[in-house]
């Protein structure tokens, strides 16, 4: 198909689609000629990515980029890969690292992450992550003990093993699955935290008023 | 204290404080002189909701005033200000009203939420996000079946069982409580959800290698 049926197709302006392109979000068409290149299913696949990247994930233009680089790098082993996908996605939509540091507990996180037996990489970015996120809890006031964080980490371990199981054996498929189903779950988590909280109260209102 | 002491205790510039002060975000001190105002704790404590709010829930300036109209607003009855507070927060951090709704399912979600048995106001937009971000899922062949969708669910419930059990009886202080709660906690369960998938897939490739 030419750009502009590309265009149709997607949803997504030829101009934005040549903008694609020349920030290599777009692989190229085949050349037909000085002016014109032929698209396929390839090119609609990686249009609606790359939107999704964006618009649900809240991603910037230079970070898709690198999940697409993760996504379509050649295959290493399966571990390999998934921890790399883990570290392009490491720190993307985190704290930004002005935050104030007055409240973060050093080391609070290391102690409840050995406490509760989690294996997880010493050195990861998400540890600081959740020292921030747990900080700004209580700098307000909101109460976030340990006990509560446990019953939480509960339920993200039942997420967890929602997203390892689904992924699939091949690496490269398991690679674009760990990226994406990170970064587009989210949202999906989110809204239905909202959903069930409202479930939950009005059924609670009524059974203890 | 005054200004320039607020600032050493909160880590927050005077020049900050001043724009936070004219956007109405900060309550003005007991003024003591034409150029001097005295702070007390009520201060620092905003302050740090002020922070909170920007850097760890990613809500602009304008957000920020909403919310802090819902906590200090004079307390009606309870239910009624937990749903003014769930209706301030919605549409805060969702998906991007540019979204591509080619993929969109209408009525998916409903008819979903309708055999789960949730009981939640039909008008939600909470209903069009979780729309959004499942048909973004689909459409990058994340493959979110209903299967799927009911074990996220499953976990997302027990989150807001412990969201809903810690919140105070007092009206003004359970809006307040549910307002930081549901954007405070966000992060705290992606950050969660990141090391939880480690920690199981180490295990799982442990057992099944």
């Amino acid at each position: 198909m030419r750009l502009a049926e590309l265009s149709d197709r997607t949803g997504v302006a030829v101009a934005t689609l040549k903008y694609y392109q020349r920030e290599g979000l777009l692989h190229p068409g085949r050349t037909l000629s000085r002016t014109q290149a032929d698209y396929d299913e390839s090119h609609v696949e990686r249009v609606a990515l790359v939107r999704a990247l964006i618009e649900v994930g809240g991603m910037s233009l230079a970070s898709v980029g690198r999940v697409i680089d993760v996504i379509t790098s050649p295959g290493k082993q399966r571990l390999e890969v998934l921890e790399a996908a883990q570290q392009t996605l490491a720190r993307e939509g985190s704290t930004p690292a002005t935050c104030d540091d007055a409240h973060v507990r050093r080391g609070r996180v290391h102690e409840w992450i050995a406490r509760r037996g989690w294996e997880v990489n010493p050195t990861d970015p998400f540890i600081e992550d959740l020292e921030r996120a747990w900080a700004a809890c209580d700098s307000v006031g909101i109460g976030l003990d340990e006990e509560r964080m446990d019953r939480y980490a509960d339920q993200m371990e039942g997420v967890a093993e929602v997203d390892v199981r689904s992924v699939p054996a091949e690496p490269q498929a398991a690679v674009r699955h760990v990226v994406l189903g990170t970064v587009l779950v989210d949202p999906v988590l989110v809204a239905l935290r909202r959903l069930a909280q409202q479930h939950v109260s009005r059924t609670m209102e009524r059974v203890d008023p």
